[in-house]
């Protein structure tokens, strides 16, 4: 795909400000972070409570018009969540455009959300507290939320997420679904305005002081705790009846594990090349 | 410890509406679940901006006023970020004590925040799609946030956001930080309002109509994917003269990976009574 790689415009709002370096607007990037996460945190603003409020939630990016989009491109991201009642009533309400009182009068429809997905790679310990860090990659992206009210675009979102979830779980599960299940179903999809990752790898990195002094460097061990999600062997249920754990799911957990030990380590023992400044 | 629970107050906007027999507000259940997170969630509303932003931060539980206090007694959340500047600038401003304009004239100093934390312990995969699941246990606190001015304290936060990394790293590490250290340092204090708990373990529960389909059962495979976060083999950093890992270090990767473990398969293979109604 020898191609120019899209960009999310830099809004004020969704700039990073703190060791830019490690930030990204790459659709690519940003997509395949929010793609592999198996939870979404979903935040948005209840007119009745002085908080704003987090969901963790499911959710996969895709594109309802053009199925074969691929990371790279314009997605929208589709929400499903177990506890997501009051975020679906709250976007229902025409009126509820935007809850900030500044937000411009073009603004799209759709309820404001700032969706955010992590994953932690490393705990990096440094030989102050202060150099102390992470190896992470992280995303958040900006959008307005609308339920989903074609029922071939929500069966699309269904199988998305499940998928999403295992691959080939859909056809590997009860499919499709019958006119109950779809009906109570509520499917959000979020219009994004704009997003951006921030990724840190690499060993510790401490001011020169602490380095060059022997009494510190002799007593405090320094590196990368490599951390790593792991999918374990699946526990048959209650009333299972197929003795074999299916291909595509044994496969799946066997592919996961090797991938995201092996970039976990890989993230522990990256070069990193300064580009001067602070480190941490 | 032969005492009553402490329970957060059930405000509207803290209530678990959907499936509630699987809610807690018991202190101590959302305050481990906090405290065992290695990323927390942390959302605020940005005068500047149409959306709620969503940062992820370090944070613990504590009491600096009373050092000993453990995680069923009422704390605040101590947060420390790499990404926080904003975050911190915001709550600084005096003005800012609520920017939701419908807030109570009387409510405590801070910028409003939500905080979250969602450990995944398993992939629930039922006959039907719709009746997929997680095993979760997930938290949400609701405060007000302001920076700790106070240095004894912020050095208290310091300690304990870094022990929380890995129990006895303060002492591991080079301590106490210098002046500039300390000051360069922002710490954020929540008072907490209210908050609540969700926890959702055990096999998979389908619609009768499903479990009784030999058409279906024969076919799909259900259970659970146990999933947990592994602490990989320690890797030293470049500048690392320490040539054996540290006791407290082995320790508590070793311990933490037999938990975690342990707790998935357990939850996977937990026997839930049903209370009725869904169990999705």
């Amino acid at each position: 795909m020898p191609r120019t790689e899209l960009e999310y415009p830099k809004e004020p709002y969704g700039t990073v400000k703190r060791y830019s370096p490690r930030a990204s607007y790459a659709l690519r990037t940003i997509h395949t972070i929010i793609n592999t996460s198996t939870i979404l945190h979903v935040s948005f603003n209840d007119p009745q409570s002085p908080f704003p409020t987090i969901l963790p939630m499911l959710g996969q990016m895709g594109s309802f018009s053009r199925p074969s989009a691929d990371e790279g491109d314009v997605l929208d991201l589709y929400l499903h969540g177990y506890v997501s009642s009051r975020l679906i009533n709250i976007s229902r309400q025409p009126s509820n455009t935007s809850s900030a009182s500044d937000a411009p009068p073009s603004s799209p429809p759709g309820l404001p959300v700032c969706i955010a997905a992590s994953h932690l790679d490393g705990l990096v310990l440094a030989l102050t507290p202060n150099a102390h860090s992470y190896n992470y990659r992280s995303a958040v992206l900006f959008g307005h939320a609308t339920l989903v009210s074609d029922p071939s675009e929500r069966l699309y979102a269904m199988q998305l997420i499940t998928d999403g979830v295992v691959p080939g779980r859909w056809e590997g599960s009860r499919v499709p679904p019958n006119k109950g299940e779809l009906s109570s179903t509520s499917v959000l999809k979020v219009r994004i305005a704009t997003g951006s990752a921030k990724i840190r790898e690499g060993p510790p990195g401490d001011d020169r002081a602490d380095k060059e002094d022997k009494s510190v460097t002799g007593r405090v061990w320094t590196g990368v705790v490599p951390v790593y999600q792991v999918l374990g062997e699946p526990v048959a249920g209650p009333y299972n009846e197929v003795t074999e754990v299916p291909g595509y799911l044994g496969e799946y957990v066997r592919e996961t594990n090797a991938v995201t030990k092996e970039a976990a380590f890989e993230a522990a023992r990256k070069i990193v090349v300064k580009k001067g400044g602070e480190d941490e």
